[in-house]
């Protein structure tokens, strides 16, 4: 940082925030100056300490301050069902939607020989580890439905076949509130080819 | 912070800054932890000593690292014109317009009798001690075109008119490439007001 310069370079380095560009980080910085030393102490110090206060889980995977997170030490939950996501954030996105009563299995990855990451670096034991341990039941495959999700989703499909649990794929279709005339062909595809009775 | 929800903690607190919602906060905590604790530790760094780091310019007022700013120090910019300015993110904002070659006074204040900034607490003496030692021959007010910056032009002007200098107040009108449709009657009023000879 430099001396002449602190906002200049408090600045550059919020705007590589994820959604932060030059003038809202500039907005940000002139806030922590308004709003004085004891907040910008406790967000930079929150900021700061993050990646070492933050550790994966133990059982699941995804982030969590502690040994194992909310969710695995929950007695409340049911082993029966693994629902397997690429990232942590997914899985919070699905914990929000409530319904979901089973376990989670975070990927931290996907499928995508492109970038170097293809089935023989793929994290496949941890996952069929857990799935023989654990006597689950079905695993519900919560890849994103995108090309790498899709083709992660096959390939864990086979590699867990063998093991003789219910395979199911989260549901693909317009989404709620959606307006079929602004969805995109494919997803109306599959909205048509997923159909149910009514 | 919570040992438990380390995330959680850092959410709450880059929620509170300005433009962030808990969203984009939790996506900033996910791209953290994503990039490592080398640029969160740089971040948290500059964010938690920002207002340390930060002082007002002994001369205009406005934020810098060192015992005067950028702009009071350049001896290539003129003395005779001072551009009065309500905040330091709109000295910023008119030092990208690249035309003014001047110097600043920065207000930190508008004059808002209603919050209990009247005319007694307005900080008036360093403006007026200011334009008289620098022989300072013309005074533009660039406070904002809104109630409080307009009460303020017009309590400077009563102020600094026994002083002998020019007055001057920035254009108010319609923005460039602002569509006359969708602009307001008060702003199209000063557009026509303040018309000027083609």
């Amino acid at each position: 940082m430099s001396d002449d310069d602190p906002i200049g370079a408090a600045v550059k380095l919020l705007a590589r925030l994820p959604g932060v560009g030059e003038k809202s980080a500039r907005r940000m910085a002139y806030s922590l100056l308004a709003s004085g030393p004891q907040f910008a102490k406790a967000l930079g110090d929150a900021v700061a300490s993050l990646p070492e206060r933050v550790r994966k889980c133990s059982v699941c995977g995804t982030y969590t301050g502690r040994e194992t997170c909310n969710i695995c030490s929950d007695p409340q939950r049911t082993d029966d069902i693994l629902c397997v996501v690429a990232r942590p954030w997914e899985l919070d996105a699905l914990e929000r939607a409530g319904s979901f009563r089973g376990r989670y299995h975070v990927l931290h990855t996907l499928l995508d020989p492109l970038s170097g990451l293809g089935p023989e670096q793929f994290p496949l034991d941890p996952l069929l580890a857990r799935v023989e341990s654990a006597h689950t039941s079905e695993v519900i495959v919560a890849t994103p439905p995108t090309v790498e999700g899709e083709a992660t989703a096959l390939f864990l499909a086979e590699a867990l076949r063998p093991l003789g649990v219910k395979l199911s794929r989260i549901a693909s279709g317009v989404p709620h509130g959606g307006d079929l005339e602004f969805v995109d062909p494919i997803t109306l595809g599959r909205a048509l080819e997923g159909r149910r009775g009514l």
